[in-house]
């Protein structure tokens, strides 16, 4: 797999945080010895958040995560590439009974607090064997700064691990916040293919966790797109081991809050934006702004169809400066929009006014600024106040190249 | 542009509808003398009914064609190929006003009765002289039998021109149905990027001729798509001429209609699926057959997640049986389906049953089937009795290739 162009040179520099452990091992379910097995213990008293695929047939992982969320406690995350344990029936609950009984005995907790994710090929069974010959003495191997391994042991059509870290305060504490993902096709919103695991030292109750979850999935992971298909194993889960003794959080309106849910949101921005930069044959990393919608929803959906339309897309891997496939997106969305008030700006420079094409419009600035990787696209519908941003890539010969052979 | 392999090695033979004559010619619109201009007459007392696009961006002839089909009446349809005069603002709806007053001169009919659809580029001015040009003393030059030059007329990216006939009756009477068309890329329901032009001889008032043109659009025109784009110009225009004298239709609950309906639809699942198969890049076409869903609309929601799917039409264009992308795809859809239940088969041998992979499943025929052009899905649902047919191609390297590169 040829190594994305936005791939950062190096893995950041992730720190522990408090109360959590981590490794990344080989169970033996990709080839050649790969890592592909994610261990994350976090101290008895975790709290967990998580966020899962909207997929009516989602993998057998995402409907005993969404059953184990209802506990809000967490002791430890098994995941697992190389099979997403998607579509495989009694089969698949089977081995999750099994992975997370083996998990239950070696952490010494409730099988309810062991949350696992797979990823992979669709429609194979997956075996517990492997998995549960790896947590058979794994508490011992634990180590906090294992990032880059449990990192790329999650890693499937990625061609760089993911990660990105924050720190803020609560109550003047400091509060470290680490996260860690993967996707790179099957990428869109409700969500992402991808599984996202972020940990913080916080201490927190998990309906307030949930809450500044759902903020900042919603301008992060669900806020991109590479493919417009929506995966049967979709997961990010947020673990706060409460090991940070600061002032106690009741309410989700406190504004003691208002610094940790930035760095949050920063935190999935970078991972979401990793994510596409990553997209299955990327060329180009493409920044969408919507302004004028009726509302921030409505912004989002036109953005989208902006982000999703295979002609917007392949115009832009061709460097053509076809704005007009920026119009007939717009008028796909299906949201209110005033044709004759769309403005459309590439690159900063405006291009219509209107609903039509400013008078003495250049078109070689535009080109030049298509020439670059990374290209900015702003449209203002010209009715309300709404606002989105949402990000995705080109659609290039490459996508169509890993995707026509995945499996062999 | 490379041919379609899966055009026809001729277009087909194209009887005359008594009442409508018609002509392809060149304005001068695209390069090098190629035809891009057709013109239709339909004898005065003629009626129509038209489907356009649900595009928020519409053109400025679907905003006209929108007004002018409240009058019911048609003499004349001009349409280019060339320019979409498509966001064009104020000087689109100035040079539909030249064209539609030159026609009315040329044909002596009402403004009103001069329908207009364009197709091509989208942003660009679409100076109206070269067509009033063409519309000078174009009265003396039409025939009835110049389907193909009207055909040829209004292609894009087609790489071969489409049409359509049938025969029906109503009430013993000889009916004739001939409809042409245009689309390749941009094409999604509601509808797909193109054009179409249906002509009979029948006498209907236009009232019924949109029931009619309503009920076989849902089962044609929005039932197929290439790569769910929507156009900003979509028209399918239907026009009844009244030649012919068969007792009187004044319900479309009339017994007499039904042959007639069936024989319309099938004309426009011909023209429909002959625009699938020249798919931009197309090199597969695909039949997608749901059932067991809660109702018709929400089967061919999801036949249509499935048809759209970037990960489903590339495994095809790769002939890789992975079928977990069509689990993807249902579940994707947000439509009820149940995942325990769900049956797929691919060229008519079942893969899944229960939610999971049958038991002695061989992949080798289905692998074979998938090597045909012609490729058969079939997903049940598993929840209710509702069922669609949709209609999709593979997506490949070539429609990267046209798609990144359309305008130079």
């Amino acid at each position: 797999m040829k190594r994305s162009p936005f791939a950062p040179p190096l893995f950041p520099d992730l720190p522990s945080v408090s109360g959590i452990r981590i490794a990344g091992v080989s169970a033996g379910l990709k080839r050649a010895g790969k890592r592909d097995l994610l261990i994350a213990e976090m101290r008895p008293s975790a709290t967990i958040a998580g966020k899962l695929t909207s997929s009516k047939c989602p993998s057998a992982p995402v409907d005993w995560c969404r059953k184990a969320l209802k506990g809000g406690k967490a002791r430890v995350i098994i995941a697992n590439s190389g099979n997403a344990n998607a579509f495989t029936g009694n089969s698949g609950n089977r081995t999750i009974q099994e992975v997370t009984a083996a998990a239950a005995k070696e952490f010494q907790c409730r099988n309810h607090e062991v949350f696992v994710a797979s990823t992979g090929v669709i429609g194979q069974p997956l075996d517990p064997n492997p998995i549960c010959r790896c947590l058979d003495g794994a508490a011992k191997t634990l180590s906090p700064e294992n990032w880059l391994d449990a990192a790329d042991a999650i890693r499937t059509t990625d061609t760089f691990p993911k990660g990105a870290t924050r720190t803020a305060d609560i109550g003047g504490e400091r509060i470290q916040i680490v996260g860690i993902a993967k996707g790179s096709g099957m990428i869109a919103p409700d969500m992402a293919t991808m599984l996202g695991f972020i940990f913080t030292d916080a201490k927190m109750p998990a309906s307030i966790l949930q809450k500044l979850l759902d903020y900042s999935t919603e301008r992060s992971f669900n806020s991109i797109t590479v493919d417009s298909d929506t995966s049967t194993s979709d997961t990010v889960l947020l673990a706060a081991s409460g090991s940070v003794k600061h002032p106690r959080i009741t309410s989700i309106k406190d504004p003691k809050l208002i610094r940790f849910r930035q760095a949050l949101t920063e935190v999935m921005v970078e991972l979401a934006t990793q994510i596409v930069r990553d997209g299955e044959g990327a060329r180009k990393f493409i920044t969408i702004d919507i302004s004028g919608a009726t509302s921030a929803q409505s912004a989002k959906r036109i953005g989208l169809a902006i982000a999703n339309s295979p002609l917007v897309k392949t115009a832009l891997a061709g460097e053509d400066a076809n704005w007009g496939r920026i119009v007939m997106a717009v008028g796909k969305a299906g949201e209110r929009a005033n044709r004759d008030k769309l403005s459309i700006s590439i690159g900063g420079i405006p291009i219509t006014s209107d609903g039509q094409v400013i008078n003495d419009y250049d078109e070689q600035p535009v080109a030049e600024h298509l020439k670059k990787s990374e290209v900015f696209l702003a449209v203002d519908v010209g009715i309300g106040r709404g606002k989105a941003r949402v990000w995705t890539c080109d659609l290039t010969h490459d996508y169509i190249s890993i995707n026509a052979d995945y499996r062999s």
